[in-house]
């Protein structure tokens, strides 16, 4: 029997924040489960849509003149090179992105939130 | 203030089974929501890996040598050119599929279940 990426038990295996992991790929594009705490940085990805799915808690996506507050069962697409920053409203938010291969979480920008390409979660 | 997309609020709008909505899209791809019950028909996507995600329900995804059973939380991406049909356990299932744009629901396979391509749920 295949099994199947169960959400929760990925989510079980990693505890940092702001740093992606790979869970499934489709084509050449990659599913990342990622924890949320704080504000991040503001950053543009000038080549691609990103997709946020909210799972848990309250996360607002902060835009240059709006914003976005998404809780659980909600997902918003920030369109290519559209500037955003993430940040939750109270406690830990635990999300899914979905995105080409090779994004990196800053986008254009950089610095100490720069995470690794990190698929070792991935079957 | 820009609105996300709410999973249940789309779910509200449709009664309708095996028949998928496009709620949002990511570059070239379809973010659709599909309400399933029962069993499909076995076709293959000879182009295109399809991501299912359940929301609700139980359900089956049926490969000719083995299968995968799919509870809330849980994913399975089918790789392109693997003949799958999908199968509920017991009751209604909820589920998001993720897919390029253009996707025929029953693949090469036709008939009775194809559905037209519906976007009138997409912002």
């Amino acid at each position: 029997m295949v099994e199947p990426i169960d959400l929760d038990e990925k989510f079980g295996r990693f505890f940092d924040t702001w740093s992606p992991k790979v869970v499934a790929r489709l084509n050449d594009y990659e599913i990342k489960l990622v924890r949320l705490d704080g504000e991040f940085v503001w950053h543009t990805h000038p080549d691609t849509d990103e997709l946020f799915l909210v799972l848990d808690g309250a996360l607002t996506i902060q835009l240059r003149d709006d914003e976005v507050h998404l809780g659980p069962g909600q997902l918003f697409v920030v369109p290519r090179g559209v500037e955003h920053c993430p940040r939750t409203v109270s406690g830990q938010v635990r999300a899914m992105l979905i995105e080409p291969a090779g994004v990196v979480n800053t986008g254009d920008a950089s610095g100490a939130l720069t995470a690794d390409h990190d698929d070792s979660l991935a079957q």
